[in-house]
């Protein structure tokens, strides 16, 4: 029967009780036939902990050492909780074993804290499939070619579940979270939201880069690479519920652009406050300058969002750019003491209360006008647009932050995604 | 210049602020031109609140899959506090580097939660030391031939940094604990107890399986087999003491028998309370008796600690030994269920309100008359014994529980050992 990778968040994970449910859960699926690998977070709270205790001890520092130590100590918390549903597993009659990501090995580079996988052995955990036991894989971790322990990052587990199942050519990865699948947009903004039951890669990209949580961007860029199908459902469902029911819940991020998919122009709504706006006004408009500007914004290690050059006029442009909300200070500073007086451009303004607001969906791709639908949307609601970019199946625009909401809920309603009533 | 171990238990590595204080010492060794290996315990109620998670999900088995991951569990204790301890000497300023012992590797039997080390790969350290950086090295763990992450058993981390003195060659290996050293006796029992500055191998053999916490078994005996000095100090001195005075306090546990020591005949009085005692009374005195009386209770996984076996009148002897104190109910119900009916013995009888005291001195080989000096000691005092038992450098004695204390106290004024007038 078909082999089916597992992924629980730390909430899922947060307790002995919670662990008995996750374990009850997948011994179900393996009760079923199903091969069953299990790639658990750390207990919730657990690496916050661990990494709170080494900032007592030291400053974050980028030195590689001090990075290598950070490692050892967080993958410390997914070994744990690993053996622990492994434990959680056999009281409950399953035959398991877990696996800290060196054991396969799992082989990262060397980027401490950041680390991208290279490869992953799966000699160990299909000899165990095959003798029919539940294999549980640290998640968030590997090794380097040095014997090395590395993290991915935060919410690296995610992306481990999904390189793991490529790797084992697994029929799918099923990543439980605390939300119940993905929406057209924030419920919490639009209570009218609804769970999309499918939602291409692409778009599932485009919403997880605009702040979507639901999962790690980097977890979403593997899926599409390995072609590995994705279903996002909740871990709040009762461990018994039927087993058809729960593998069809939840949203399913697939590959297959099928009919269905084709006729919603527009999948979902996203948004984020986490940018803030830069304009330098009145640049001479002369070769050069955008990398003059934005090459000294990227080597201060500040990242770009989005990019605008007005039209020139009198010989002079306006140039503008969001960066995180966080690098604001620092890039203004940059631009005002370094970039500006070599520039000769006549004054750097910044905005840190704008948000962005984007229309995902990959039937924008074969349907016109729908960002002037969005325009024409905003515009009636007597919104204005600071800067506007657009991709093949995304339109982000950046307004005043205070009609946050508004726009995002008069976009959805526009694009016809409030839920059906019941 | 020369390659010191030191060892630091979970009380020293309890908090952040102790691992500074940690991190401080061995900063000052390292400075001080020494080649520094330091293995830590877990902190402080970590191990517990690991196994006490495990407890929660499953009942305690003796299943191989259940220890393996009870030892995948036990062993993130040590990593984190290894990489906690790293980040801790940065902050110092000293280079180091942290190893779980998989990374070496410290290879292992396969024996989960009580594997024993069997060869120790130096390459790595070695490296590291002759680059100057301080190497910690997590205790209590190693790896075996599957890559199976194995633990030593609890207080294994003593066993660790002895073995990784001995692969290393190192000149001492330096215990750090809450103790400042051995006593002739326990202080809280003989107030008059006095710390001693050197003790052979095997009398803290002897004092430790007498139950001295100090010092793991385990390690005595690899500190004896590899003639690795070992020094027991205390940890709470201030990290800034002379380093000359730290080197030399505590107590050396030395190999080499001076003049000294020959004339100490008895280096300190050990007891235990953790014994019960089992006497088969009226047994036919026929070859095989104590086979089949001893063969059942090893069957039962019962260890047996003192035998004694009286002469034998009227065709019928008694047959008495010591159980641990735990053991001593189930160790009664085997014998009167079991063995006794076959046996034809009269009658069974046991008693927990037993104590054993023992002197330990090396001096003893090539002394007369300790033994009986003794036992004149305790009569004087009214004590019965009610076993004894013998070895080169020991005289034990079983006696009521009640008199423990009269006891040791007597015989430690008996033997000089009370603490010079200051």
């Amino acid at each position: 029967m078909s082999l089916i990778v597992h992924k629980y968040g730390g909430t899922s994970m947060g307790s002995t009780d919670r662990i008995k449910n996750v374990a009850k859960r997948v011994a179900k699926w393996s009760r079923a036939g199903y091969q069953m690998v299990v790639v658990p977070s750390a207990m919730s709270g657990e690496t916050n902990r661990l990494l709170g205790l080494a900032k007592e001890l030291a400053p974050t520092s980028a030195n590689l050492a001090y990075q290598r130590e950070l490692d050892m100590l967080a993958s410390t918390g997914e070994q744990a909780s690993s053996a622990l549903l492994a434990i959680a597993l056999q009281a409950e009659g399953v035959e398991s074993v877990s696996y800290a990501g060196w054991q396969l090995p799992i082989r990262t580079n060397s980027a401490f804290t950041k680390a991208r996988i290279e490869s992953i052995e799966d000699q160990r955990v299909m000899a165990d499939l095959a003798k029919g036991k539940v294999v549980i894989i640290t998640g968030f971790q590997g090794v380097d070619e040095h014997s090395n322990i590395t993290t991915l990052g935060r919410g690296g587990s995610d992306t481990s579940a999904v390189a793991i199942a490529a790797a084992l050519k697994a029929s799918e990865c099923l990543i439980y979270t605390d939300v119940d699948g993905v929406y057209t947009t924030d419920p919490r903004v639009v209570p009218e939201a609804k769970r999309l039951l499918t939602i291409s890669f692409e778009e599932m990209l485009e919403m997880a880069s605009m702040g979507s949580k639901v999962l790690q961007i980097r977890s979403v860029e593997f899926a599409g690479k390995y072609k590995v199908p994705l279903r996002v459902l909740s871990s709040f469902t009762p461990w018994d519920i039927d087993l058809k029911e729960e593998a069809s819940s939840g949203t399913l991020i697939s590959f297959e652009e099928d009919e269905k998919m084709e006729q919603a122009i527009v999948s979902g709504i996203a948004f984020n406050r986490d940018e803030a706006k830069i304009s330098v006004i009145g640049v001479p408009d002369k070769p050069g300058i955008a990398y003059q500007i934005l090459g000294a914004v990227a080597q201060a290690n500040i990242e770009v969002d989005m990019i605008i050059q007005n039209l020139s006029k009198d010989g002079k442009t306006d140039f503008s750019f969001t960066v995180h909300r966080n690098d604001h200070a620092k890039t203004l500073d940059l631009l005002k003491n370094q970039v500006v007086p070599e520039l000769g451009a006549a004054e750097v303004v910044g905005d840190t209360k704008i948000c962005k607001v984007s229309i995902v969906g990959i039937g924008m791709r074969s349907h016109v006008g729908v960002a002037s639908k969005m325009f024409k949307t905003l515009s009636e609601e007597g919104i204005n647009i600071q800067m506007i970019s657009t991709s093949e199946i995304k339109t982000s625009v950046v307004i005043d932050e205070k009609y946050m909401e508004l726009a995002v809920r008069a976009l959805h309603k526009t694009f016809d995604l409030d839920q059906d009533k019941a």
